[in-house]
Formats: structure tokens, sequence, C-alpha cells
């Protein structure tokens, strides 16, 4: 997982650089990840659903898309830095909870399956 | 980075075991992305800025900030195994543009820093 | 405006009734707002475009959305009565704002209308 | 309630002649008031429980802020006014749900108060 070493030290020196590890605690983080959220949610606003793939292939509009992506990602990682949880680790265990609360049998074609 | 590839690997049979790719374009993705950022705000919004340390330590309140963050990221990666995009490349490529957009001699300790 | 007025009376009745109005300084209520708009964006992620109004209809989904659209409103309500603006007001210099910034002749039909 | 009244002929108005009501089906409103609602959020990121209000206060600051509010409650009409909801009536009844839920002796100076 070099990779995502190589980036949170990137990421930690950015800020201590900037002296802005003061403004970080985890309420202002969450409040980061969910306007960078919203500005992502933004970009897809007033397009289609069956226009939506072709939107994010559009040179201008993939920019800005990835870069909101970018932003969002970069919250989550300042916000697990800060109260000490690997990223990873949440997406899988949060991916088994699902795995467990969405069966397969009940959950096939449905956007609306119900928990169990 | 083989733990995000198990980890795509699973997330695709997940969905695809349930024959969910249909709801998955990119604009349903973002309100998902969206959203679970809005659960992850919620859990936060009640605590001081200076008491969200110690919550986000507090078992049960951290248990549910988990679930959040692996939402929201699982999200992420949905967003971009859909549109084509490298997680990890757009953070890296977001994290240069505000390097620069920030430079270190007028952001330090600034919260509103003027972007250059 | 009797209907806003008796609201507002009953609304901060709720909350001095509850000792609430310590938790209710303008970021909290922010993080308020954020958080119940993405239990509204929740309630659409998964219909298409085409079928939206359709589940707006739908009783149980419209009771949710009704919930969820009554949840935002208080919580902007609660924002402007703590910072003392009036709701109607913003709304009407935003629609001024917006009509100077989308003139009519650039902007028929156009979802990524440019800004003047 | 003439005043809601005639912001929403000016806001009608202001649709048909850009020929917007294309855009605006519900799930695309939804998400329009989600990511304006992460632009308030924004405002209020950096700044301190004990220091939003002096922030609310400050006219860059202030004016900013109200444009974002005018922005969500804008979208919460058009929202209302497409699915035929009647906005006062949905704070009302959600106003008179969150009374039963949080009962006044078990909620009292509870942020984390229990529901029914």
């Amino acid at each position: 997982m070099h990779e995502l070493e190589d980036l949170l030290v990137a990421l930690r020196r950015f800020v201590a650089e900037r002296e802005w590890s003061r403004f970080h605690d985890p309420k202002n983080l969450a409040m980061l990840i969910g306007s960078e959220a919203g500005e992502l949610v933004a970009e897809y606003r007033w397009v289609a659903n069956d226009a939506a793939d072709a939107l994010s292939r559009e040179p201008a509009a993939r920019a800005r898309i990835a870069a909101e992506v970018g932003d969002v990602g970069l919250g989550l990682l300042l916000l697990c830095d800060r109260i000490g949880l690997d990223l990873f680790e949440a997406m899988r265990n949060k991916l088994a909870v699902n795995e467990r609360k969405y069966p397969v049998e009940t959950s096939r074609g449905r956007s609306d399956a119900p928990k169990t």
C-alpha cells in the first residue's frame, strides 16, 4: 500500500506547511467532506441518467468531476488520519455489513431491496 | 496496491450478484456519495469542535462514523470504477492543484487563505 | 404572513421547551440543513429522472419526501431566526441575482447557460 | 400568505422564460437542494462554533450566507411546486412529528435525546 502511504505523507506535509491542522478537527472535516460531496452532486444535477456516462467522458466536465472526486477522497483521508481510522478497513467492513444486510435472494435487481 | 484491487474485486462481485449495476450510472452514484456524506455530517452536527475528537473515540459513535466513512469511500470507488477514474491519481492531482492554489506564504495559519 | 409567524412561534417554543438553543449556533444549523438535504437526496438516488414524478406521488415515498422537505425547511427557519435573516427576503434577493446572472437570451433551454 | 404566492409567481416566470422546467424533475431538484446545502455548509466549515454567530454578522460572509440560504429555499419551493407539496404544511407536520418523537422530559438539554 505504498501509494496510500506516499499520498498520506504528502497530504500531512501540505497541511503542516500551512499550519492548518488547527482547523482540522473531525467536525470541520466532516463539513469539508459534506461540502465537497455537494460540489460533486452539482456536476451531475442537470444531466439525465442516460447522459451521465457521456458527460463523464467530456474533457472539461471530466476534469471538474475528477477534481471533486479528489476533494472528497482527500477529505476522507484527512478525517481518517485525524481519528485513527484505516480507510480501507472501514470500506471492507462496511461492504461486509452490506453483504449481510442485502442478501442476494431478496435484493436481486431491486433498488428498494428490504434490509434484513 | 493489492488492497485496493482486492476491495474492487469484492465490490464488483457484490454489485454483480445483486444485479445493481443498472442503478449505478454516474448521476445516481453522485447522489449516493452526497447522501452518505450527509449521514457523516449528521454524526458531528451537535458536538462542539473541541469535543469532536473525544466523540470519535467513543465506541458507539466511532462505529457509526466508521460505517459512514466506509459508505462514502465505497461510493467513490463505485463512481471511479464506472467512469474509469483512478481514485488515487485524482487525489494526488487535486493535492497538487491545492499546493499551487494555496501558496505557503499566503496561507499559513489562515482558514480563509486567498486562492491564487 | 401569519402562517410563517405562527410556525416560528411554534418552532421557538419547541426548541425552548427542550433547552436546545445551546446546540443551535449557525455552524451546527448549517450541518443540520446539510444532513437533512442529504436525506432528501437519498429518497431520489435510485429512481430515474422520468420516474421521479411518479415516485413523488406514491404514498409511502411521498410521506418520506414531505418529511425531509419539512426538515430542510425547519433547518432554514432555525438558521434564519438565529442570525436574523428574513428567509423570504433572502429568496427574493437570490432570485433577482439569478435573473441578472442568467439572461433569458443566453439561457433559454440550456442547463449549462453561461453566467454573466 | 401573499409573500409566498408573489414569490412563487416570480419563480415560475423565471423558470418559464428560460424554458428550464424540462430540467426540473424532482430528482434533479433534490440534487439542486443537496448541492446548494453543501455550499451553505462550506461557509461555516472552518469557523468554530463559538465564532459562527460573529461570522454571520460580518458583511461579506453574511451576503454569501444569505445567498446560499436563498438558494436552498428556492430549491425547496421549486420541488414543492413540482410535486404539489405545501412547504409550510410540510414544516408544520414535521414539527408535530418531532414534538411527539422528542418528548420534553427525555429531551431537555440533550442533543442525543432518545427517539420515542
